[in-house]
């Protein structure tokens, strides 16, 4: 079980992510949430570069990590000065941070063309930043830029980059490559000679430019690399970087290697959905290992295989890393895909239950209607609770009425709405207004629930997507709304359909409230 | 340049996607795009497995395909019985379909455990259905399910599958990573051993479990296999099938293989565009060659490298590929290929016109509004026109008002528009109701229109779709509406966008109906 370092840069180079900004809060919190997963290093930025950073280095300290460290993030001086002269390196030095992350270009055609000037000075450069550190005790990562390029054009000069920083006293040697541009198995090879010269003091930081990116950091570590840089979810400048919660997956499940505390491999999931939350980044429903639909199973033999054995469709059972099994329920998929959804809402009801039947039935009327469950589990579990008699009903919506407006121009443009609600023998009428009339609705139906079920303020709807069916009827076709929602902890689908949009919208927004105050309740029990 | 054959399945394990359905206009209109591109087969399901699929199958025959071959797809027979009495199989041979693809079992294991047949059995199946489609002249493509795990586990097994499929006649042996679970490497050396014993007719097929699809796939390739399968933008079961928008780039664009026409390879990004829109999954930002952040430099650094040369941090150049640079910050891309659409409408703009910069700001605006003109050229041409001053406007819209109620249970669910227009100085105000308030919109607009313009009756809706963009907002995200209309002759798409769905409806229906009116007016002249 030979150990790799796990090196996470979501706070860096996942913060080059086109939409992504991170408050000092945010990166506290994925601070504490890479920890507890048992994350080696967590590199966060330039403690000097503004001072949202600045606040956060001061503020980091304060967390008690159990298994991180932080890492601080920095060039090499600029050429034809002093490093001790430097201001980014001496402000570096001064953070209180014990590890340094230290780029410099390790292609001779970089060096000539953008940084412009002498291969001769910039191998000082690297030199004279990495000793900087190392002479004050830092542990330093020498992250070579372009290094796979720069090696298929100039060896020689790669190599003497590397040494440059391992004469220095660095501690790794990252090879990265910087525009995603080299094959897996170029890198392979190449890492392997680089391993040989350079024993336990490789690295692989990779892009995905060309959708290898995990592929390539895996040849690296089978070539003898110990140290994987990445970003949790594979957030990043372009394509994104190393995708560190696949990595994981494959390096410690499927090869052997150790990455993380063995025990920790069931948080991989949570924590992807902790940090997409956070960098308010859609979570792929396709993501290895952690997505939401990484075990769903559609097509009717696929679903036939995996209740006859798990591992016929699965190279990896989902607990493990602490996701979930999904069996989809589609025009592919029969009774029995129907009856093991229904059994995991109440393991009571089998094939020979007299409900089962009436069960099925309600399921496919509902299906008739345009209803889909395959991504709406929550609204399964409702429809089948209710159909039970196990559901007691929280609230009811006697009415609600929606107003649009607009104007010429669309000077003026309003949305609002107002709800009837009514909570056993009590009454409440709220309105609100919002950017159109399904978010008005949302507002109000929350205002006035809130009154009676204060957990409810906890819930945030992260995805709203709604899909036309049978478009040949246009503008009065019928939609299904899906809505995704969270507490902080868990996250759940609710469907609703109809021809009018907006009383689609509600049915999906009233089961997901619904389901989170039943949920709360059977916790309670 | 080695001629590297693509299969596209998007639109049979592309449909295994969670959430993906597709209607037969969908499909269709996925044919032709993929056709434009230069794929070499499209897979499309099975003509007898729903009757959505079968009529299909009789309306994809009126297309007039330039490139692509149109694939169905089957099952071995079943076991212990004559393929000649199996109804899935004479059903497939019915279909006129001159290519079959015909999945089986190349595992003994799971043909023991899942199959639950003898791995003898399982070899006549595959022979027997093999043979009874190439003896009647099919293209057979034989997808050698579980191929690399049971490769590993029983060898011999392995490839007395893949005989049993070439002495049958089979056109290509397709090695299939069902579960995902292959690392390249593994699949590269087990390819290059097929390849010895089977030339020319190998084919690889894998799947995103580890985030290695496509590096998997480079490595079949690179080994030997002529011919590559997957799904468009990566859609497929669980964590999805190789993304083919990204192994196109790989394998033409950096390794020199042909895949498709090279003056095709411009169409990429406009392809994933149109895919990712009729399936309503969302593209990536940060796909490969085809995402919206492919090549979008945030950090300075990278920027200032790029400015100096692009191959600095870009290992293609974004035109090739059909994307653009996307210098965050600071945007100053895309002009050349707006300039291209823009002469599209009014060829006396050229780069120099006085109007060119001024058009350009007013498109770049709209788009970081969230207007998106790759479908909808209606509406594309009406900003441009309006922008040069060529458009006289027909009517305005001076006010609306929609109103949405319901009440428990929704027993009563109604769903009004009132709408006040202006037509040179005469006004008039209409109502209706509708099956919600898009429709109402609709139905009052056309009814005070058609007093004036009586050939808006011959205008019918064809298709409304739906996106919802930066899902973060939930509720409160901004829409995106595109809608097809038709008078019987033309078809034109308009697309509008607002945080308001009824909003962004009207200005997508307006725009339709403008449309409709310019191009009369101008057929008059």
């Amino acid at each position: 079980m030979k150990k790799i370092e796990i090196f996470d840069s979501t706070l860096r180079d996942g913060a080059q992510n086109e939409s992504v900004s991170y408050s000092v809060e945010d990166k506290l919190n994925i601070v504490r949430y890479l920890d507890k997963l048992g994350i080696d290093y967590i590199e966060a930025g330039n403690p000097f570069s503004n001072p949202k950073d600045h606040a956060f280095f001061s503020r980091v300290k304060e967390l008690d990590l159990k298994y991180a460290k932080l890492v601080a993030f920095g060039s090499t001086r600029r050429r034809d000065s002093r490093v001790q002269d430097d201001k980014n390196c001496l402000a570096l030095m001064e953070a209180d941070i014990d590890c340094i992350s230290i780029f410099g270009k390790a292609s001779c055609w970089q060096v000539k063309e953008v940084l412009g000037t002498t291969p001769q000075e910039n191998l000082r450069m690297i030199f004279d930043t990495v000793s900087f550190f190392t002479k004050a005790g830092k542990r330093v990562f020498f992250d070579a830029e372009h290094f796979f390029d720069g090696y298929k054009d100039n060896k020689e000069y790669a190599l003497s980059a590397l040494r440059a920083a391992q004469e220095a006293g660095a501690y790794k040697l990252i090879l990265c490559d910087t525009n995603g541009g080299a094959f897996p198995d170029d890198i392979g090879e190449i890492t392997k000679e680089i391993v040989q010269i350079f024993p336990g003091k490789v690295g692989i930081h990779c892009h995905n430019d060309m959708g290898c990116a995990v592929a390539g950091s895996v040849m690296a570590v089978k070539a003898g690399a110990d140290h994987v840089q990445g970003t949790y979810i594979g957030t990043g400048e372009r394509c994104g970087n190393t995708n560190l919660s696949t990595i994981i997956g494959d390096l410690q499940l499927k090869l052997g290697y150790t990455c993380i505390p063995q025990e920790k491999i069931v948080r991989l999931t949570k924590t992807a959905r902790f940090v997409s939350e956070v960098s308010n980044v859609r979570l792929a429903h396709a993501m290895p290992y952690v997505g939401k639909s990484a075990f769903a199973h559609k097509g009717g033999m696929h679903v036939d295989g995996v209740q006859k054995n798990n591992a016929a469709f699965e190279h990896v059972a989902p607990e493990i890393v602490g996701n979930q099994r999904h069996i989809l329920l589609s025009e592919v998929s029969g009774r029995a895909a129907m009856l093991t959804k229904i059994s995991e809402v109440d393991s009571t009801i089998t094939k020979d239950s007299p409900e089962a039947n009436q069960l099925i039935q309600r399921l496919k009327e509902l299906e008739y209607e345009g209803y889909q469950f395959e991504a709406a589990t929550a609204s399964f579990e409702l429809v089948v609770l209710k159909e039970l008699g196990k559901f007691s009903p929280f609230f009811d919506v006697e009415l609600f009425r929606i107003i649009g407006e607009q104007d010429t121009a669309g000077k003026h443009n309003m949305a609002s709405a107002m709800v009837k609600l009514r909570v056993g023998q009590r009454w409440e009428m709220t309105a609100d207004e919002g950017d159109g009339p399904v978010h008005a609705l949302d507002k109000a139906l929350r205002k006035g629930l809130e009154i009676f079920y204060p957990s409810l303020s906890n819930v945030k709807l992260i995805d709203y997507k709604v899909r036309v069916m049978d478009t040949g009827k246009a503008t009065a076709a019928l939609v299904r709304v899906l809505i995704e929602s969270t507490d902080g902890e868990n996250v759940w689908t609710t469907v609703g359909v109809s021809t009018d949009i907006i009383n689609a919208s509600s049915r999906a927004l009233i089961d997901s409230m619904e389901y989170k105050l039943y949920k709360d309740q059977t916790m309670k029990k």
